[in-house]
């Protein structure tokens, strides 16, 4: 099959630069002695979680219980849950996949610990614990110093988790402007302090989880991570460019739409919020929805749930319905997470079909 | 089941008020001789067009050739596909349709019906259109007048179509404020015109086929309009509120979300932009994703892809993690399109489980 026949929207994944994504992370982390745990949201598919693994990485991550499940498939024996697991439903999952898989799940109150431990103990399983810490975006996690060495502590006491370590997200550092270097210093102290702290009282953290698609070629000079779970990296987006982690050639994933129709000065293709996300770029006011690789000074201004509208008054090229365009959008996690496929090609060859396995895998 | 058995996060839906909801829309379209057809993108649930129909509905819309398959499944035989349908596979499904229901497409240009026509030639089947004139709203649609003259003595000519008449949505008109009352004596008089200079060529749209919710209710008051498609009305959700075309208590469909992380003055519940979609109010300024029941006072101010911030500073009530929250999203058509299944409860008994057939059917 090829590119031209394929219905459209679609998504599609140009294999070389995915595979030079993948391999440049697992040499980068490999260099510096870091473990690459992918969060694998951003595709949600088994079989990308396989190549993931293949190209170097360690284990990979995931963010609901639900979505642990459909991981399995990928064949890890190592996952992380990067989320606090709240509910009887959820924690009956949990020690389901404790007996396929290595399972270390990341949370931030005893209140969430204490069920696992009961669970894990009925279940007869173990199951490992990150203590999350919050280095400065106000999200989950407790905050550094005391909290979290009463968290530890807590944790450590648990029968049946086995305490691993510490997580947290930097998603506040989101370029390395002025701010984010400042940020990124502050972080670095943090962490240095933290990790000082829990040694003072005889907790030594095996594991130290962070990091972030921004900031992921600056992990080496994070004191004391060892493990890095970037998601986006794989495909990239406008936000990744924006964030300087990346430039456009390095972008895999464009959305191939068509045009359904044209007046004076505008176009209107096939697919809105139901096939970008609504999500806008974080790095700037301009409220576009995704750069038309065709036509460079085109602007896809609104969305409506199935039609995108494009203003083409500073666009030289002209469109007629039915033509094709590709799309790079603002956010790839959340438009992956809107189609039942996606598709990798070299060339004009669509060459591989990966199903969203855990699309809607929301609990 | 009992709706505290569910996992969350889950969207649940009043099953009264749902049903006054569709029951209350065939009544008003009834008694004002307009013939009711859904637009099932809000729910995209085969047994919901099915209720739809039970109670009133003439037939349904779908945006989509494959939401156009999965909607068959409801049992309609009359189906409008609200969407120039542009592509090869499309076609083919298209005539696949048409064997199976009566189906109209509405479409802007003869570029788009062309290929259509002779498609349902090859395939010995007949295909309804109807031309879709822009009454403002600058998305698809030709000009009144002249230009839509043309387009539909054009389509009169094509073989194997049926030209019924004309489509239009005044998207445009959100809400019934000064503005939105001068737009909508606009659309009176555009109509008025449009139908006249029709049927002076003699030409006489069968089907005028229009609204959308926010104007829903003053759908009797447009001239020649005999058919309105309404979608948002069977759930409602903040924008429907805002829009005046509902009440709070007319909002059928909530998300019942669990808190799992808190710290002074905040709460995190389980799920963002993958649960409610990143869609702000098109009615205000104040960027907040949805109301939370329990706690009026709360402003659900941020999200990432599986995460919502709360802000508790100026809400008295206290919550724990593990407590549920049931939320009441902007825009309940792309949150849908977000989750696996919905559920209906009535009183606190979950009673029905409507699986989202049609989600990610973007082509």
């Amino acid at each position: 099959m090829r590119l031209s026949d394929l219905d459209t929207p679609a998504i599609i994944v140009d294999l070389d630069i995915m595979e030079r994504n993948l391999r440049k992370a697992a040499d980068y982390a490999r260099s510096n002695g870091l473990r690459l745990r992918p969060h694998t949201k951003t595709h949600k598919s088994p079989a990308l979680g396989r190549r993931q693994l293949d190209l170097g990485a360690a284990g990979l991550s995931v963010a609901k219980s639900t979505e642990a499940e459909v991981m399995l498939q990928s064949g890890t024996s190592d996952l992380l849950l990067a989320y606090p697991v709240i509910g009887r439903q959820k924690l009956q999952r949990l020690t389901e996949i404790a007996r396929r898989s290595a399972l270390t799940v990341s949370l931030d109150s005893l209140a969430a610990a204490r069920p696992i431990s009961d669970a894990a103990r009925e279940a007869g399983v173990e199951i490992g614990v990150l203590a999350e810490v919050d280095v400065g975006l106000g999200r989950v996690g407790v905050q550094p110093g005391d909290e979290l060495l009463s968290l530890v502590s807590g944790l450590a006491r648990l029968p049946h988790l086995r305490w691993r370590g510490i997580a947290f997200y930097p998603g506040h550092i989101k370029e390395l402007d002025d701010r984010g270097r400042a940020d990124l210093e502050t972080l670095r102290s943090t962490l240095f302090d933290t990790i000082r702290h829990l040694e003072q009282n005889s907790l030594h953290p095996e594991i130290v989880s962070g990091g972030s698609t921004p900031l992921l070629w600056y992990s080496h000079t994070i004191p004391g991570m060892n493990e890095i779970r970037p998601g986006t990296y794989i495909f990239n987006d406008r936000n990744t460019v924006y964030s300087g982690a990346c430039t456009r050639a390095d972008c895999a994933a464009t959305i191939l739409a068509t045009v359904v129709s044209t007046a004076p000065g505008r176009m209107i293709i096939d697919g809105g919020s139901k096939t970008f996300s609504s999500d806008r770029l974080g790095y700037t006011a301009d409220v576009t929805w995704g750069e038309i690789l065709e036509a460079p000074h085109a602007r896809f201004h609104k969305m409506n749930e199935e039609h995108g509208y494009v203003d083409l008054h500073a666009e030289s090229t002209a469109f007629s319905v039915g033509d094709r365009v590709r799309v790079l959008p603002n956010h790839i996690c959340v438009a992956v997470n809107l189609h039942e496929q996606v598709y990798g090609f070299r060339g004009d060859e669509v060459v591989e079909v990966w199903k969203v396995e855990g699309r809607g895998k929301l609990q």
